[in-house]
């Protein structure tokens, strides 16, 4: 981002700005402690009655959750360790969170994210991903980042790259763009055992060549989409490995940004910001990405 | 480590821990560098000369040769960046390192790695991976951490996970060991598509509902592994996908590091430990992990 198009930014935007900056501090924060963090998936020094561990997801939702309410801009908020919409007592927007996504590989050390999906007004029941007036994600790898989508200078939506140094937040990438990659991410892959169109796909893209890269966190995996500028993330479901991605945490703010950023998303049948949000605990199966690749693999999404 | 297995450890092996404490320091001075990249893989102010920016795997290399130097218990070294013999002009030991492991997917801030062997006296040239007295990996990720395989109390190698925390190490998991666990990595998988072993093992992997993990990063997936306590990376080659994964700076050390916790390793052959290092540059196909694992996948390699 230019100097000037962010100092325009923070001028018309006050208060988004405000829930921005929230989000911005609560990720310094969490990227601090998970530092000091172990491979059990904790943060905290034991005594011996162990009430000094925390697990790292609980101590992320309440950093969140406290700069949230803090910056007093918003009205509801909802987190995926708490699927149920609290009132924090500000005024202007509504956000919905994932506050550690990837906790199955925090053990192993790989890179982990965080998910915020911002809304105009109170309440986040009833809304569709269309209806988010900015959306985000951080990564916690060997640096922390964020990828954010927010409103642009013409209207529509601008994705830029933001990234964590010595405490200070700078524009790294300005503008993201998706364009065709052969790179694909397959998710849930054991419902490809008893979903053929998805072990088909999955056969396809091996005899194809494309280059694989799956970490199983949600958030990396659409991060290195966003970095290689291209690529798919695919997460079918079958009979008996149903969907397990959250349309409201997960799904429909990483589907902001993707189809921000020039991409595509669908649940099969339409794109995931069409999807009105009837249950915070609304799951669906998903293809993400480049244009192209998302319509080449969503038939085999059986939803 | 128990405190009094650290102590003797470092009693009996002086000048080894010498050693081991360079790679310490270079890993938390490599760690501090990279929180301060971007998603360009280079790190540094850049004046209008560029020549106050570097890449990242230049300056970590530039780290570990200066703390090996530094430590006087180093006689030759050689790094994947610089592939010939140096020496370093102290008394002891010979190591091979790849100082940044991963440099693909620096970019898209997943967790990278750097991966160390050592072997006792002068030269590496016509060493075998067995031979090494000790290695380590570390892996840069939302944490630092070590995994080192060290000469043991009773004989044989001990594995510890050390972790970085306020820029002080401590062992954060003591002798890991590998069991079967149906997790696997398929490396190097553009060698399906003219390798119908390797095609068809993939497949029934899928078909038996293995987990899927590749990041496409060799230490972050073997790191996986270690901390899953099995699986499997297979890297395999064939006429259009050559095996790229070096003996010396990657395959022999994390070999050694994954048979001393009760894994396996196979060029398709043999293990690879017993592999000579004719070569600094010599590559080869490998198998790594649990040992039912490995039997499995061996045939597939084609050397």
């Amino acid at each position: 981002m230019k100097d000037s198009d962010c100092e325009s930014f923070r001028a018309q935007h006050k208060s988004l700005v405000r829930v921005i900056d929230a989000i911005l501090v609560s990720v310094s924060e969490t990227s601090n402690f998970l530092r000091q963090g172990d491979s059990s998936g904790q943060v905290g020094s034991t005594n011996r009655f162990g009430d000094h561990q925390l697990k790292i997801d609980v101590k992320a939702d309440d950093i969140i959750f406290s700069n949230l309410r803090a910056c007093g801009a918003v009205a509801t908020a909802s987190s995926e360790e708490k699927p149920e919409e609290l009132d924090l007592e500000g005024h202007g927007f509504s956000v919905a969170f994932d506050p550690l996504d990837g906790s199955s590989i925090v053990g192993a050390n790989f890179a982990v994210g965080a998910i915020f999906g911002i809304w105009d007004g109170p309440g986040l029941l009833g809304r569709t991903g269309a209806q988010q007036v900015a959306a985000a994600y951080a990564v916690y790898g060997p640096r922390t980042s964020v990828v954010l989508a927010r409103p642009g200078a013409t209207g529509g939506l601008t994705v830029d790259e933001l990234s964590l140094r010595d405490g200070e937040w700078s524009v790294s990438r300005h503008g993201i763009r998706l364009g065709e990659k052969k790179v694909f991410a397959p998710a849930n892959l054991r419902a490809a055992a008893d979903n053929k169109a998805y072990a088909d796909f999955v056969s396809a893209c091996i005899a194809d060549k494309y280059t694989l890269r799956y970490t199983g966190g949600f958030v990396p995996d659409i991060n290195h989409i966003m970095a290689k500028g291209g690529g798919l993330f695919v997460n079918p479901a079958s009979t008996s490995a149903p969907a397990k991605l959250r349309l409201l945490y997960e799904c429909a703010p990483l589907a902001l940004i993707v189809e921000a950023a020039g991409g595509a998303s669908s649940n099969g049948k339409e794109s995931i910001l069409s999807m009105q949000i009837d249950s915070l605990d609304r799951r669906t199966a998903i293809t993400l990405g480049s244009q192209d690749e998302v319509a080449r693999s969503e038939h085999c999404l059986q939803v």
